[in-house]
């Protein structure tokens, strides 16, 4: 790990915890308790934290020269972090945005998991 | 843009441009001069760069509760721009290591061969 | 197009037909009409027999030494084909399953939610 | 399995046989003898057969109203198969018609390693 991460991890750090607090709670996820939601902000700010880490590490790599197959097992790794990031916020949408337009039912549902699918193609093409 | 990103960039090529001269040109890629090869490391520690800016936007995007499918969106431009970077890693690993083998012949082109596939493999996986 | 496929193509158009009545209808889609859901099975079986003639087209490609390249374009037209019927079951599943849980609430939601994202995550890795 | 697939899939066995004999080997890997390259070819033809099994499969799943998600399961174990003998094609290409480029070299190998990334690219979009 370089000096320049050192520098800046904590920064982000800082950055997350004092606008998690409960007023980050009044999001769109209503009725969902403010511990429950910024627990899972937080885990979602670690987990990118991380891929951002992973990103340095692959400049370091290429700053390096290191053996282009060992850059593109870390290119994968951090693919596959994005995508589990990705199934977490997903998942997550489906149990409270999805399921909100359901229990309204008609056009919002429709439009709601056209919108998700949509979002589910993306992530198959890139 | 951040005032972190602010300040971390320019540190990064800084970090970057004095190792990309000479002594970097004598990497695996023998016989490609010094010029053309600190030109294409540049151009792939930029396109990280680029990454790594795209990391820190999505982790403001969940810190100001930006919409789920939104941040989605910005998950798959990220994964995207992360497997075109793969790619034009490999497509040079071909044109040297690979290319290299193959006037070797033999065993060794069977290896390198066998190893990029499995590298092409973990990116179609991932 | 070989003979085989002349001979198998309208035995499978047989098979699917006198099935998708309104028998079939009586589904797990409950409360979908027999016409919506036989039109919508309808629409997946005339896919998949595209694909299966995609992947026949694959065999006379390979029998008759059709350049790789070619090969592998068409392989991914196959593949874009099979993610997108993926794609119209998983938005059917959201609008129904995943909603008829979400009116129910509870551990059921929470259980059909896990259920999906673990099948996207299985599309995604493939 | 159905007798539907029982009855088709011996035809495919003795559609391939004949035509992978010594005169199929005169293809486009030239040097590389009729036995190698014909088992090759009937490793491919056998794998595709496999594939198309299984997308028949899957009418009959869709045919019998199985449970939508046991269906998305199906369909990734297809793209994965799909995705494998893509990747078997790939090696031998890159053993075989880059290599055979890179002994030429110049602007052979480049457009060969171009044509190549871009076939690897299409696959990563599907």
């Amino acid at each position: 790990m370089t000096t320049t991460q050192a520098r800046t991890e904590p920064e982000h750090a800082q950055e997350a915890d004092p606008q998690a607090g409960p007023a980050a709670a009044e999001g769109h996820h209503g009725g969902h308790g403010p511990h429950g939601y910024s627990a899972q902000k937080d885990a979602h700010l670690k987990r990118l934290r991380r891929i951002e880490g992973q990103i340095r590490g692959l400049q370091r790599m290429v700053d390096e020269d290191v053996y282009c197959i060992d850059v593109l097992t870390q290119v994968s790794a951090s693919t596959k972090a994005l995508q589990s990031f990705a199934l977490s916020l997903l998942e997550e949408h489906l149990r409270h945005c999805v399921a909100a337009a359901a229990e309204e039912g008609g056009t919002e549902l429709d439009a709601k998991v056209a919108e998700a699918t949509a979002a589910i193609s993306r992530l198959l093409r890139s």
